[in-house]
């Protein structure tokens, strides 16, 4: 997966290899910060304007002063796919720091921010996309504000490692029983035509493609029904399937090695799949 | 406060302004790392032993492999003050983080870990020590491995800003009422010539001058009970301070406004300075 050579830093549009950061930059010493992906289908970005209005929440939420407003940071998105030339598919990654300042847990007053984006390709995931994943389920022991999307990811790098480890793509965490989200997903659950997920309060992200799935639902007449649901209702779960910006809608066949139905993404879950295309713009893909 | 020149790098000792990281550096994406604070009086490391080994049981406990053994880093450090001719009062800063990688969560295999280490200069705070400090308390919303001396201090960040912006030293934090720790320090409490702190659990981080504190409760016949106390045991307590690296053992004086005693540091508290003292080998400061 190629990362594209032109980076958006601080300072402008440079070469990724020119984009480094001081050892007392407070991303790298206190995790200080917020970030977003975007897809981007053909060269073109989807739901941009969620993603910059997520940003901005999460730096609202702590307290950090983004050097850019919407539009101009939009802005330079766009010409940062220009620059590379980018046609195909991939994702933007950008995060944005407290800045760099001699190491002290408060904020450094008035350091600017340090921003920077950069495109790399990555093709949908068809293979899976069609036969759909394994997840396990592991405990959720993160801080109370997961609806920041902020740079302090260890217990879900710790959490992603297990799963991969046991050979499934994503876990699921669980508090006292009941599912929150994914490592870096969302996770929904489908009963008697009913698909079931948590609330958005701040024990989880909301998701940009989570947004979709609620109005994608809204527009076939399948109930979405914000209630958490717990690790004992998986087992007679119809469906299962989980969200986010790269793996976009993407069947859950089994659990903790116990299959979801017959092991074969449900018929929700295809009707989702296709809305997402639509709403995405891209080919269908025959699954 | 001076940052001494020498850094030392994964590829040795260099001048501070050539340590940079690159920008898919995994403690600049996801806060992947740990770290130590070590003081250095009039040159010489303090509980260097205890700080080394924290360190190793924070690496274990992510699961990151340190690219050097105990001995080894040991021996570095002490090179580091040696190169920077360091005879002041100071701190060692170390981290470790799991390396540059393009961004995915789980591990990124055979790429080793990142570690430096600086010396800067930090001068024994005596008026403070003399006088106390004030606190606040706020909610503890951080994850449940706070044991983990890890690079994902957002919340800390967050509490100790508001304790500075409310004109406080430092924020301790609270769990329904119930007393963890500050947002970088311990906290304790003294009713009865009892020393009440939270006990050494994953909710708190198991710190080297609490160690002390401990033993030095000991050696004066002082119980020394690791139960948590709770906000509302605040406005009753006989004393309270609090203990890290970089504040010694502490004098506080009031909380959220209210004061302890006589607003005066205590008896004890004085005991366990002059210990401090003793054990770190500096000079008495008459307080």
């Amino acid at each position: 997966m190629a990362v594209y050579p032109v980076t958006l830093s601080q300072t402008g549009f440079v070469h990724r290899d020119q984009l480094t950061y001081p050892f007392n930059e407070r991303g790298l010493q206190f995790g200080d910060g917020i970030y977003e992906v975007i897809r981007i289908y053909e060269g073109k970005p989807y739901l941009l304007q969620e993603h910059m209005n997520r940003l901005f929440r999460s730096a609202a939420a702590i307290r950090l002063e983004l050097p850019f407003s919407i539009q101009e940071i939009t802005n330079q998105l766009t010409e940062l796919l220009e620059r590379n030339n980018m046609v195909s598919d991939g994702i933007i990654y950008m995060q944005a720091t407290r800045g760099s300042a001699p190491r002290a847990h408060a904020f450094p007053g008035d350091v600017p921010a340090n921003a920077y984006a950069y495109v790399q390709d990555l093709p949908r995931n068809i293979d899976k996309l069609s036969t759909g994943v394994t997840t396990m389920t592991e405990r959720d022991t993160r801080w109370e504000h997961c609806y920041i999307k902020s740079l302090n990811l260890l217990p879900n790098v710790l959490a992603k490692q297990a799963a991969q480890e046991n050979g499934h793509y994503e876990a699921i965490f669980e508090q006292n029983g009941r599912v929150t989200e994914n490592s870096s997903s969302t996770i929904y659950l489908v009963k008697n035509h009913t698909i079931y997920t948590h609330p958005a309060t701040n024990r989880i992200l909301h998701g940009c493609i989570r947004m979709r799935v609620e109005a994608f639902a809204a527009e076939a007449d399948i109930p979405f029904v914000q209630q958490a649901f717990v690790i004992d209702d998986i087992p007679d779960a119809d469906e299962m399937f989980l969200s986010s910006t790269t793996s976009e809608i993407m069947p859950v066949v089994a659990v903790n090695g116990i299959c979801i139905a017959d092991s074969k993404p449900g018929t929700i879950t295809r009707k989702l799949q296709y809305a997402y295309e639509q709403d995405a713009g891209i080919p269908h893909v025959n699954m």
